[in-house]
């Protein structure tokens, strides 16, 4: 396995691989690799001939009070797993590789940041709007790979991908989950016994809306029987669950063809979150 | 001369060259070219195999109160220029094939737009990154050429490539002069006779400020001195006259190396600009 350091030596692979016209896969991580990113580089390795993984704990999407410095992490264990998933090059730079100069020059997400899980971290989709033009930049690929299960941040970096014509296709993978239906997450070991039998209500909930919503055309009445739902079979906190157009995350009109369903729901003391996306035409988007 | 005006027809050119290995030069430009462009396209024509140049009105860099509307526009003369410098493609879209959605993604200058010129133009340099992102990565040149008669612009963006990781080199084309010295504009068949013989004081201030600064390193004395000689010789106003460091746009210290020293005047109505780019240690940076 090859873990390169500094862009310098990213470059010189990126360049390599350009004169040979390799198709080039990405799929950028924090590190500390679960299955979920394991399944994003089985699927950039299905469909690339090199396939570089970058591991960077991105300190500009971290707010002040949030958990930069105490980030878990393990490059030589992240080594072995992407190694196993068939990655090529893991980048794994410094963050004075990354960020040695800081001109001003910002990238903001707009509205698509004030809702969701962006209500409570300001200024977070724009740091990760940073590193992932950044890394698009440095590693030019065809494809990148992203998990649905973060699906506001995949709607924003579509958004980018799509409003600044960055030349790579965006392949957004499938939330992985247990057999009952709950979202795969580092978190779900927090979970106690009862509250991880209560869990799988969210994805209960959020399948109900989708039908709801496809029958009736009701958002509010969609809403309201996903969140009976959950209330009635968790001792749970919805922090939120809405249903909004997607990749754009306004509010649905006549208009409106895509729709994400998300839900963010404290349990005990662990917060849990989960989305559908789907086609009011019918269309599968993501499979 | 094949002129492009959706962005499938570009991309499909752009891929083309790259199957090829083929350089890429991008000259972006608004079009109602004169002589600085045709030297920016010579210049790329000299260094790559394919040479694109964007003519595009960006109205996103335009204020409310500024002339989007009235600028001129003459896209068949301009093919005919375009063709007789040696450019390959014209990318000419129109306002709707470049912003069709707005999904509230802004990339923002900082406090390199807010002196020189940006004191006076808020939100412009935002626009000009807003679509030299774009072009950036529809066109996936090797260079792009800018002339550096809009010094603070190349500076800026020249600060986005940096701290974005844009794989591209900038050039930077130096000011193209009148045999006294006056900056080529095309503002300056605007000036009455006697004006146009006042108007070269403000390179020969510049130059002076230029000796000085290396003389003595006083950036006040070299001001003062600059001011002076196109006061003394001219009867115009200076909006301007600053020396900073380069690309940064800030107070020169004494980690300074690159200098910028940039002037606005006004000599009757017309508003002229100039500016020397160079190394306090010595080395020219632009040739």
């Amino acid at each position: 396995m090859n873990v390169l350091t500094t862009i310098a030596q990213l470059r010189e692979v990126v360049k390599t691989a350009k004169y040979n016209r390799q198709s080039i896969g990405l799929v950028p991580t924090m590190g500390y690799l679960h299955e979920g990113h394991l399944t994003l580089a089985a699927h950039a390795r299905s469909e690339n001939e090199l396939v570089i993984m970058s591991i960077f704990v991105n300190p500009t999407q971290f707010g002040p009070n949030e958990d930069f410095e105490s980030y878990p992490r393990d490059l030589p264990r992240d080594t072995e797993l992407a190694k196993s998933a068939g990655v090529d090059y893991i980048f794994a730079p410094s963050v004075e590789e990354m960020y040695p100069h800081d001109g001003g020059i910002t990238i903001r997400a707009g509205r698509q940041a004030h809702i969701l899980c962006g209500a409570t971290r300001p200024g977070h989709f724009d740091g990760v709007l940073q590193v992932v033009a950044k890394l698009f930049n440095l590693v030019q690929p065809d494809r990148a790979y992203f998990g649905q299960k973060d699906a506001q941040q995949v709607a924003i970096i579509q958004t980018m991908v799509r409003d600044y014509n960055f030349p790579v296709t965006i392949r957004v993978v499938p939330v992985i989950r247990e057999e009952d239906g709950l979202a795969k997450s580092s978190r779900n070991i927090y979970l106690s016994a009862e509250e991880r039998s209560q869990a799988p209500a969210i994805q209960q909930g959020l399948q109900l809306a989708k039908r709801e919503l496809l029958e009736s055309g009701s958002v509010e009445s969609a809403i309201s029987l996903a969140k009976k739902i959950i209330h009635d079979n968790t001792d749970g906190h919805v922090d939120y669950l809405m249903i909004l157009s997607y990749p754009d995350l306004q509010e649905v009109d006549d208009q409106t063809d895509q729709i994400v369903v998300a839900a963010a729901v404290h349990i005990g003391e662990t917060r849990l979150i989960d989305n559908l996306i789907f086609s009011l035409k019918g269309e599968i988007i993501h499979v």
